[in-house]
Order: C-alpha cells, then structure tokens, then sequence
C-alpha cells in the first residue's frame, strides 16, 4: 500500500508541475492566477497547493528541475550536448525566469531559497570541468571555476537571446569560438579560408 | 527665441527621461504608474506626456538611447571599453528590459517598435568589426557578422548575470577569453602557469 501511494503522489506531482509549467510559460508569472493555475492542472486549489503551499514553491521547484537536468546534460554529455540543450528551450517559459529576475534583487528571503536549492547542483560541475582539463579538453592554464563561469556566460547570453526571439549564431559557431576561448592551446583550424 | 525654446524643450526631455528611468528602476515597469511616473519626474502626467505620448514611449526612447550610447562605446572606444560598460550597468534598470522580454514575445507591435528603433545601429556596428578584421585586432577567417553577434552573446551573458547578482567572471578574465575566441591565430599568452 504505501509503495502504491508513494508512486501516486510522484506522478500527481509531475501532473501538477507540468501543468503549472505552462500555465507560467502562458500567461507569465504574475499572470498565472490561481484559477488558471486549477485550469491548466486540471486539479482544485486545495489539491495543488496540498503538493506545493504556494506558486512560488511551485515555480522554485521547476526552476531547481530545470537547474539538475542542465547540469546532468553538462556533466553527462558535455559541453555540445548543453549548448544545443540551450539554443532549444522554450522562449516562453524562459521569459518567467526573466520576469523574476527584479524579485530576486528586491527580496532577499526568495533569493536565499533560489540559491540554496542552486547550490547543490555547483561542485559537481566543478569536478567535470577539472576532468575535461585533466583530459585535455579544456586549458588547464586557468581555474576550473573561471571555465565553469565564462561557459555559464556564453550559456547565460544564448538564453536571453532565445528568450527574446533574436536572431541566434549557429551552435557550431558558438561551439568553436568556445573552444577557441576555454579549449587546450593548438592551432586553430580555420573556420573558412579568409574573406 | 525658437532656439531657446528648442534649448528649454531638450532640458525638459532629459529631466523627464532621467526621472522616467529612476522610477522603472525602483518599481519595475508594471510597477512605475501614472502617480509614480509624476513623483519621481516632478512634473503632471498631463507635462510628461506632451512630450512622450505614452509609458511604452518614454521606456523605448530610454532603451534607443542606451542602444546609441553601447554601440558609441563599442565603435569608438572598443571591445575593452564596452565589456566594462557593461558590467557596470544597474542591476534595477536591466531587470526593467528583463521584465519587458514577455511582451516582446507576446505584443507584436512593441516588438515591431523596438526593432525599428535598433535597427538604426547596426550598421556600424559592423563596419567597425570589418575594420578591426583588416587591422588584425579580429580573426578574418569568420565573417563580421558572426563575430558581432558572439560579442554581443557575451554580452548578452554578462548583462543577465549582473542583473541576477550573480559574481561576475573578472573583466580581465572576460577579455581574455574573448580575444582567445575572437582575436587573430596565434599561440596564447598563458593566463598563469598551468595549475
């Protein structure tokens, strides 16, 4: 009995959080009111926030999702796997996190839970970029962390570029000035014989 | 007389302009109402918007003029002075332009506006990569385009990291890698002996 129950509420949570996930990616944070949020999920109020106390746990809790399986992507797959990852997310559920950006800055207590559910996912990355620098994948000649955050840069600016419809570089460029920038010092191949 | 007029009329259109931008900094854009607007500008609504016809008005002459002023920098100054620029920007008033990518996407006609209002310094823009190209300062074997559109990815990066507070990579550190990506072929200068 109990195993049946706990299979349930994983996949009532997985309905709720689906459903939520576009409900926000619709209507934006604020707009997501609390009769759409029932309408997108398909389940009362009560239901919902018996899983998730408020929309804002419900919004942390895709963000930290989203966070883990990034992660698991960079860390799995490597550096092609995350950038292709990024230049393909949804511009629409992309502008949530955007529109909470001035809530990060303005309230301090929604900041602290964001980044310490952020913070579990950091030191794995950490060992996979001294791995790839071990391997010869990534110069050594700098810290793993100066890599990390230059790479969470290019990733960073990809995503507001998606999120605002502009138009993006190519992956395979922004593959190979990436690893011009962070990748072992060689020759460069040229990318096309000169203009 | 018309040309103290014209001198009186541009005196007004700053204090506006500057007031305007304090007030979306502080309460973001939904936030920065009629009654707030006139507060921090220090003038009726019925001066404000003799002079820009509505809110929409007055936050896209603020971004058409920070536009003119990044890609002044860029041009005149260069790649150095234009990611320090950057860094440098306030958090309060970035998380505004963040707060707007929803509408972008979803209000056809403010994205068309916005667009139209870019669109003016892009030119430039790339005459000054194509001079940097031939000076040796930018790698030749791409083309000005994709070079323009990776520093502004960078860019892009640093501005949403800086208005999430997140740490920033070091400026030298920023410029480095960049040079690496985007600079001619030739073997690296180490950062610091390999660790």
């Amino acid at each position: 009995m109990p195993k049946i129950s706990q299979a349930r509420r994983e996949e009532r949570q997985q309905q709720i959080l689906a459903g939520a996930r576009r409900c926000f990616a619709e209507h934006g944070y604020e707009g997501a009111t609390v009769v759409r949020l029932e309408e997108a999920i398909g389940l009362s109020r009560g239901a919902i926030f018996n899983y998730f106390p408020s929309k804002e746990d419900l919004f942390l809790e895709l963000a930290v999702r989203d966070s883990r399986r990034m992660s698991d992507i960079w860390i799995n797959e490597g550096l092609e796997a995350i950038v292709r990852e990024v230049v393909e997310l949804d511009p629409a559920w992309l502008a949530v996190y955007l529109e909470l950006f001035r809530r990060v800055r303005t309230d301090p207590e929604f900041c602290r839970r964001i980044e310490e559910r952020q913070k579990a996912v950091a030191p794995a990355n950490r060992e996979r970029i001294e791995e790839a620098q071990r391997e010869g994948e990534f110069r050594d000649d700098i810290g793993p962390k100066e890599i990390g955050t230059f790479v969470n840069l290019v990733l960073n600016g990809l995503a507001l570029m998606r999120a605002g419809g502009e138009e993006l570089p190519s992956t395979d460029l922004v593959l190979t000035l990436l690893r011009d920038a962070i990748g072992p010092d060689r020759a460069r191949t040229p990318a096309r014989t000169p203009a």
